[in-house]
């Protein structure tokens, strides 16, 4: 990650990590690798163990150095209602498609008619040097995303400061995907052997396309050091969005003038791998898979169920349960209880394209 | 749990831990609480934080003080084969069945002729002070625990000094259980509405009833300090057997000399209960569970393989798979190889007995 060891003043990174939620190894390395050499004294570098979803680095600081502030969802939304209520928020925005054709992506399979779905908060400056690019996490669409964008300095993204890209993760159900369109019938959909499993490393290629063509920015070109233009304000990426993130950083260190991930890794490792194949087995587990044609035949709602209960010993915290943090949060009165909310979260995701996402975080890279 | 803070100097008590197999929060705590306040300055004190399947008590002095020698699978068995390979050991031991009629259970529901298949390794001395209670853990019989149990110091428990009583739990298909004999045909089998649901609490009552009636030891009446006896030499358990061994000795302080809770602790946390209906919830996902009657009409092999993937992200540490240990300990190539071997180990239980476990590893009591 040569970006974030550059000596140029203008290039600060920020790494955020909640240890906890069990993605540590590989974070870790990097941030120490990273703090140890940081130039930026006025980032506040971290102090002993770091707990919950306390971040490594100084608020104060952060915006100070950065002027970005982390919007944590215990503070801005309840506990498990993710996927179930959108939020509304008043930035302005507006929804777009980019088109790539077909790209023939690393495993040396073709992703034919490519398709980027992405939301542009805010306007880009005249030097184009307020952009951001938030690639979305597992599971989440631009629209989950809106919560933390906005005008004014409550927001993680100040829409009066930025220009916030948010592009869907290739298989999220919005960019290209096996799956698109909730609702139509189980019967049509082809199965996942047509899917042709694009990985992080295709995701930010084709970002960079978008970034390139759509808002004239050189990225593909700035390898030799010559970017012709601003570089990005900001990468920001929470989870697998952490993970395009990284790559984005590791791939066009003179397009990236600042970096944060929150609990996201550099690399998948064996341990968060043991953890994506409980997910994929005990979805697969449904009877509607039809493991000849590789796809559900009706909408698996066991499974799904069996989805959630796992995620949330894995996406939550020891300290989470042990302090019954749910009970502060979102009001809920037992652990079945807030269980059982955190999985209906899960249960009207398509199961096709969690699997395809699945893959792609599972392959790392 | 007096019995571990007793004055005597007869009493001794040893508490193994490996905190990250995630059940370490009321461990630890009674661990810290019972390390500050033993007598006994021959037993080592944890130092630092403990590491994978490291013990807090020195070795050389566990062993010179309680003539106790930890044998971890580690040394003993390749990883992922415990269910699959019965290993043959040298002790001469007998299987017996001990009946204790009709049991009304602390929930009020009754046990109907209940039974402990119980085996006995060596024999008992004169005066019974060489007894050794060693309760199952979840989802293994007293023939999964036959390789730590013989005669000579290689073995954790040496039956060369020691009279060894491994006591089936309730539910693990040996002692009373909602199935008993595999390979019987699944239709003939009676829906979970039927299992009376017994706890750890019932089930150390009935050990005690057992200890009395059969190697005449004063256990029940021990409470008010006059024992008549020998206490028990040792109560060992590991995982849901450490939680056996902790009601033991919190039921029957004067009837327990020493203490090995190795991996397990003293009540079932919120974090660990969320791991437990991931598993519960995943293997219901089966085709073959029939939830109006409670049962499973087919063997589920996917729900079962699902179970097993779960466990591995549970029952092993994030280091295990980090360092890659399988590679060393059990000869596997590669993570995914690791994986289809520990969870064939699952593949072959009865899956109303795992539920039925799972109830009662779920109450914690």
């Amino acid at each position: 990650l040569a970006g974030l060891q550059t000596e140029e003043p203008n290039h600060v990174s920020l790494l955020l990590a909640a240890p906890e939620t069990r993605f540590e190894a590989d974070t870790e390395h990097l941030l120490r690798r990273h703090w140890g050499d940081t130039r930026n004294e006025a980032v506040a570098r971290p102090q002993g163990p770091l707990k919950g979803n306390t971040s490594p680095i100084c608020g104060a600081k952060a915006s100070e150095v950065l002027g970005f502030k982390y919007r944590s969802w215990q503070s801005s939304q309840p506990v498990g209602s993710g996927h179930q209520q959108r939020r509304s928020f008043s930035s302005v925005s507006t929804v777009s498609s980019f088109r790539c054709g077909d790209v023939t992506l690393s495993n040396g399979r073709i992703l034919e008619d490519a398709e980027l779905v992405y939301e542009v908060h805010g306007k880009p400056n005249e030097t184009n040097s307020n952009l951001v690019l938030h690639p979305t996490s597992f599971g989440a669409t631009h629209d989950d995303l809106g919560y933390r964008i906005g005008p004014g300095s409550e927001y993680t993204l100040d829409t009066d400061k930025y220009c916030v890209v948010v592009v869907n993760m290739l298989a999220n159900g919005v960019s290209s995907s096996p799956y698109r369109g909730y609702g139509e019938c189980y019967k049509r959909i082809s199965g996942l052997s047509h899917w042709p499993y694009p990985s992080i490393y295709d995701n930010v290629l084709l970002q960079a396309r978008l970034l390139e063509d759509v808002f004239g920015l050189s990225v593909i070109g700035s390898s030799d050091g010559h970017t012709g233009s601003s570089p990005l304000a900001l990468v920001f990426g929470y989870s697998m969005g952490a993970m395009q993130a990284y790559q984005f950083a590791a791939l066009y260190p003179n397009a990236v003038q600042r970096l944060a991930v929150v609990c996201g890794a550099a690399r998948t490792s064996p341990y968060n791998k043991v953890f994506l194949k409980s997910l994929m087995t005990a979805l697969k587990t449904d009877a509607h898979w039809l493991e000849e044609e590789e796809r559900f035949t009706g909408h698996p709602m066991r499974g799904l169920k069996a989805f959630g209960t796992i995620y949330a010993g894995w996406g939550l915290s020891e300290e989470f349960y042990r302090n019954e943090e749910f009970k502060q949060h979102g009001s809920f009165e037992s652990l079945n209880h807030f269980l059982d909310d955190y999985v209906d979260g899960f249960t009207d995701l398509d199961p096709h394209n969690l699997l395809a996402m699945l893959a792609t975080w599972s392959v790392g890279r």
